[in-house]
């Protein structure tokens, strides 16, 4: 469900969250979109040979929960994204829960645009992607 | 097809890029793996009415093509993502074309780092968006 | 974004809606999934010459759209299905963009169970189905 | 396959049936269709802990197997939908195998329509879902 928060609603500290588990159908589509074949996401062989012992799913896969946070919740309806920032700490396995959480951090109200900060937690509430995305709601 | 560029061949100044048309399929796809049905991506009839005038892809999904070239060609197999940097310039409408470059900008010979200058581009040359990795290369 | 209505806060005549433009890849990711390979979903030169003059989404894709309301609005979060029933008016073309609206009609509060008008309406605002819906929210 | 059952050789009593496991895959897909991420259907975390103790389908994607039988094999091919009953009795989780089975129970000559019994078992025998649907081949 997209929601659509007015800019002029939203308060400095506002939350919102997105959670769903990664399965290995998530990760080959992503493979098959951006096609990122790295073995690490699609070879299970040489993967649990790596440092990581396992496939893992792609970096990016696990920051779009973020936009999906910021695209239909908060701020929710007409976002458009002008940047992200992202730091990566730990691996996303198929079958991992992952939580995308962004709160408001800053609110330039002449140019409608917000700060988010955001992050990725797994079922464990391990970090595995921190950041922050700037955004404008029009 | 995945390369696996040993670190110590990577020169400062060394690039690498991939292309791909963005189909109507692709993003659909990829709002079915992370949730995110903003109007904007996958509604024509309000996208056609928003400041866009149709539907775009999705952020992330552009950014996911430097994700590609970092981990199939360079420096390619068995790369980490450790922290990635997008700024948003223009919308990718469905059936773009985008071609993700980098460059690599800096090396830190101990911790087998490297800084890479990304872009990703449209087929009339106008930048999508563009930024920094910092990739690991065990 | 799922939401989560608590049941005694839901009134009889609340209303909740879903929008998407039904793609090419959503009516052959549906045939994937199901196995209805019905010339008129799927074969374009049949469905051209059937009474329908091209390919339509299968009658439950449309249909789901309802279910994406009440499991992720109104009701939202936990809500369970425990009946549905649908009367199928017109098509559903590939690149129409349809919306599905419920509405509360009933409530056993005993049961916890509402009563849903459901329907769904293509972009000239023409009924595509309609029906009722009966949902628990423990 | 896609069968084609002329309308004047269908007689009461004729039955057909299609089975298939339902996959996460399967589950994910239909998700990423419908834009339907109700946590009982893509968190394994939250769905454990509740009623159904793990991820079920979507409902209206086991209602799908019975559209597959009317549409490819009773009455097959150019079969167009009508109406459509359903009772939901029992959730399919993933990795069960369902059989959905119609059964014609009414003929009306003169408008080409049938009236069909279905329903959906799992593995097990358990009615998964019941009701009717009434169709018409041209």
């Amino acid at each position: 469900m997209v929601q659509d928060r007015p800019f002029e609603d939203i308060i400095i500290g506002e939350r919102a969250s997105f959670s769903k588990t990664i399965s290995e159908a998530d990760v080959y589509a992503f493979a098959g979109i951006c096609g990122d074949f790295n073995p690490v996401h699609v070879n299970e062989v040489e993967a649990s040979k790596s440092r990581f012992k396992g496939r893992i799913a792609h970096g990016l896969l696990t920051a779009s929960l973020i936009s999906t946070v910021l695209g239909t919740a908060l701020p929710g309806k007409g976002t458009v994204y002008l940047g992200n920032q992202i730091s990566f700490w730990a691996p996303c396995y198929i079958g991992d829960t992952l939580t995308a959480e962004v709160e408001v951090v800053e609110k330039r109200e002449d140019k409608r645009v917000l700060v988010m900060k955001t992050r990725v937690l797994n079922q464990s509430g391990k970090v595995v992607i921190d950041g922050q995305a700037i955004v404008m709601k029009p």
